[in-house]
């Protein structure tokens, strides 16, 4: 049995290089199913790469996760195979992998594949998804063990990536913006639990500070439950904390980017 | 034998929603072959998904057909698996499925799925594509009954969607801009045996009324009947007349806008 | 044994054209596998199409290859279907298709496909991806002869494209930008051979001269040999000689354009 391929990149819609890398897996593996989660991640934006990919993992078959946002190709920056439970991550070690790696309980083994035996000779400096991280996938795909593929390095060498912080204090809830999406929609880098601690509650009014901006808004469960153009603050898809206007856009009412601090206070 | 699905959203290309998508469909049918019409519907354009949904179903092979373009998500707008001949609709009840629904010739069955006992728990407020619609569309790709996964509805309680009408003058004849693609073409709510009555015949010249100019044109059959930038009345491929340039834009050249009223008069 | 269908086009995200073409196949073919190359040439970019197609093509599967950029669809351009080896090309003939010819030793026989057997009628006049390209190429993958579908034309009848040449001088190459991806890289229509046979070696200074500007440059493997924002010149992943700026955009510093002339001089 050939297992599923995730696939994950920066590569964009214009170009052919996440085509290239399906038509390398697709000739050394040609069964294997290729399931793209996204490759609209913004250009070498490794840490939402990283948010992405931890967010669709738990929702995707076992098998292989192929991901390549890779800044630092051809640079001494490990390229890794990476083990956790019964899945295989597949990428460059810049962090991409690590946020996935942490949800699905921490990784097992891992090997450096960069001069894999498997990789397309003559390796290219600037492309190794296709010279390198795709050949490697379809291999595991096809049931190769990682260490067939790669020499053995720590798990605990492995580079991680650092997410600020929450944090609670009387009467507020400091956040960090994690991702915005295309609907507009800003996520913070809180939980759902972290609001409901700091008082936040379905219905409860509150005060949303952004470094632009202090507006009001209201902590609700979907878009619906406040008219169009209404904001609130809403526990997203994903567990987050999160920042929406009704049949708008929270990122351009708010001028919001990645990064920015925000503080949210219950009336 | 699993049955294909096919898949159309506004989910867009920079966001892992739509491959969130595809990685549940995965797990629940490893074997479904998933058909991406398109997600690049603009966001909460329901009428958009609908036309291009209705136009696309017809050459797509029979199985499950997945729609998600869903502004009300999280309210109490229905979510519905419908049964169509030999096909298989799962969206929003909010008209999304509905043109597709008439042109394969009404629906025959339908129920309420957003309850349903296959759906992802807990269910979010804000992302049914992922817990509601792809679980329920990936157990009809496996051959599961409608009724099995969704409360009985009354097929003529789903919400339709009223497209705005032509109407025939003497020496005009009057329609309403539908569809913009990327090619800058513009389609509008008339068929092309509409144009016929009103007079249009091939290499007869006409004028164009907008909301913004008046315009010369020429009733052709095909963008190379003109020079680059003339510009064209024609039936497209979808059997709509629709208004382009050669080799350039008509939306541009005429500053069109769907839902844009437009005149077109025989010389 | 259903053979791979891989498929380019400019069709773009945002509309139903390329989804409908898949729909195409899935009914003809359910058992092919497509592999999506690019759907996000520029419109009408036939001489980009065909460049991407052919640095693509061998890294895919042998089997079919449908590539559809067709500013003269309807006219009396031909649709052709090219075998060349193991492989079966299919798209208009306008040139897109004859990189990759070339680059795969040359066509062996070629049909005029136009009035094919397969062809959905009423064949449109505007969207033969659908109505002829797209039944052809599934129809090559279920294993039919290109005579039967379509008749037998000349393979020195075939369109090509003219790329620019680029020339060496005594101390200077002059070459013209061929391809601009979406990291800001520009690739030259120049191979590497051409540069080190005008003395271009790793890590030697050298100028670029564009239309717009005279700028110090360093030819490297790799973004990562210069500081960011440095500007290099390297043998990019397709042989070709390329411009581009670590973590920055060349095309951008540079202001660039597909067509432009450029002059290299070692220092």
């Amino acid at each position: 049995m050939t297992h599923p391929i995730t696939f994950l990149s920066d590569y964009g819609p214009d170009d052919g290089f996440a085509g290239v890398c399906r038509a390398v897996i697709a000739r050394i593996a040609p069964q294997a199913r290729v399931i793209d989660l996204s490759h609209g991640i913004a250009r070498h934006d490794v840490r939402r790469g990283a948010i992405v990919l931890a967010n669709a993992l738990p929702y995707a078959p076992a098998g292989v996760h192929l991901a390549v946002v890779d800044p630092g190709v051809g640079s001494d920056r490990r390229a890794i195979a990476v083990r956790s439970a019964d899945r295989l991550l597949v990428g460059p070690d810049n962090g991409l992998l690590s946020l996935a790696l942490a949800r699905l309980g921490g990784a097992t083994e891992a090997v450096e594949v960069s001069a894999s035996p498997v990789r397309l000779e003559p390796v290219s400096a600037t492309f190794h998804g296709r010279d390198v991280f795709a050949p490697v996938a379809a291999h595991l795909a096809l049931g190769a063990e990682p260490a067939e593929l790669g020499e053995w390095i720590a798990v605990d060498s492995l580079v991680g990536i650092v997410l600020p912080e929450s944090a609670i204090e009387p009467g507020c809830l400091r956040a960090t913006v994690g991702d915005l999406d295309g609907f507009g929609n800003a996520a913070l880098l809180a939980t759902a639990e972290e609001g409901a601690a700091a008082g936040l509650a379905p219905g409860r009014a509150l005060s949303v500070e952004t470094p632009a901006t202090t507006v009001d808004a209201v902590f609700a469960l979907t878009f619906a439950d406040v008219a169009a153009g209404g904001l609130i603050v809403y526990a997203d898809s994903d567990g987050c904390l999160a920042l929406a206007v009704n049949r708008g856009s929270a990122v351009e009412r708010l001028g919001l980017s990645a990064g920015d601090r925000v503080a949210l206070r219950p009336a």
